[in-house]
């Protein structure tokens, strides 16, 4: 299954666009303005010019709070979002409520604390984002993120992607059983989405430190369906359901 | 989401042939003639008559087998329907590779060796099957099971159907993760199912012996989306996008 583009000249337009230069002009606009991000729960609040605005809707990051300040835009962005603009991008210094800046570790501690599974979500996106790829929450189609190949303005979103990791006794991850692996393959052919499994593998050491991210192998799988009628030999030209004969 | 019936005249059929009545001429049928399938790994295989296979087609019990004898209709049955069919309906007699007629403790133990869950999966299916439901394979769906108000030749299935079970370190089920819960219902929304789950509650005693499926209690919970438009007080007449305004 290959990208589906919205309409005439997205394609064109996307390509004409790398999303690496996207990302390239969001990082120096936030790092121009010195930007600083809130931490709030488990998630990231930034309060943003209309520069910046333009620059995170163009690379996908965050979403716009609704607020009563019509002149000025709040985004909010989730723990991974944040901690790759933070951590990977460095484009973003996150401060808690007192104004105080936090340290790479400080951050990738409260990242951990908030969620059980940060380190492996954490790796899976970036795994995607370093590869250009737009990466957005899942929860619409059950899964963890979906992966776009350009901004979801131009096109419909490709691999619909569950995280998958090895880390011990954890047996409440997905695709265990048969009947969730058949219920997400389906649900992904009715969305016309290819289901990509990213396994992240630990090295088994500590994780107290972002840089334990290196430590982590990321394994990509695709699942699809088999479907013996389109899978023959003949499969380009005939499509029949018939048995093949022998010329 | 009431029953989506197929075609004109189907609900009339459907009214004017109870299913409770198919199932007794079924009944009949099968023990009139002294019937006797043969188990072999996870199903059960019966040569039925013409008037078997009849009956057995409009009370959907098992499939048919393509064989090379024209003249003769082989049925494959699941272990649940067989055990249905010869424990709870007592119409049809299970014979081993020998003849040998097993009896209800020794077919209950060969099924449970087969199939690690078949208490609960035989306590979800028989619970069905008693309210006179039709209940059929959910893999396509990826689900336990698909449950039908009459016979799928009428009706679409209207329930898809998980069976959750509380037994100890069981944390191999389905619905344990929230994006699990989000593909489900995504996909039953998408095949205009509604999410049935069976909690199959076990009293904590032996299950050496059939008897024991009496003591197991069966929670009943259809779970869907709730969409606020749709909740509103005002739904039935305005199905309106804005707030409602006061009178």
């Amino acid at each position: 299954m290959g990208p589906r583009w919205k309409g005439k000249g997205s394609k064109a337009k996307a390509a004409a666009e790398p999303m690496s230069e996207i990302i390239s002009t969001l990082k120096s606009s936030l790092i121009t303005s010195n930007s600083k991000g809130i931490i709030s729960g488990c998630s990231v609040l930034l309060e943003a010019t209309l520069e910046q605005s333009t620059a995170l809707n163009r690379a996908c990051f965050g979403r716009v709070i609704v607020t009563s300040e019509k002149d000025r835009q709040w985004y909010e962005f989730g723990l991974e979002e944040a901690f790759y603009l933070s951590y990977t991008l460095k484009c973003l210094e996150i401060v808690d409520h007192d104004s105080n800046v936090k340290t790479d570790a400080e951050l990738w501690h409260y990242m951990c604390s908030k969620i059980k599974t940060f380190p492996e979500f954490f790796k899976a996106y970036s795994h995607l984002r370093v590869k250009n790829w737009v990466v957005r929450p899942g929860s619409q189609y059950g899964v963890d993120f979906v992966a776009y190949r350009h901004h979801p303005a131009l096109v419909h979103s490709e691999y619909a992607v569950l995280v998958v990791s090895d880390k011990d006794g954890n047996s409440r991850e997905r695709l265990r059983l048969w009947s969730d692996l058949h219920c997400t393959i389906r649900l992904c052919g009715g969305v016309a989405k290819t289901l990509l499994v990213l396994h992240v593998l630990g090295k088994g050491s500590e994780t107290d430190s972002p840089t334990s991210l290196d430590e982590y192998e990321v394994i990509e799988q695709t699942i699809s369906r088999w479907i013996p009628e389109q899978n023959r030999e003949q499969n380009a030209t005939t499509k029949t359901r018939d048995f093949p004969t022998t010329s």
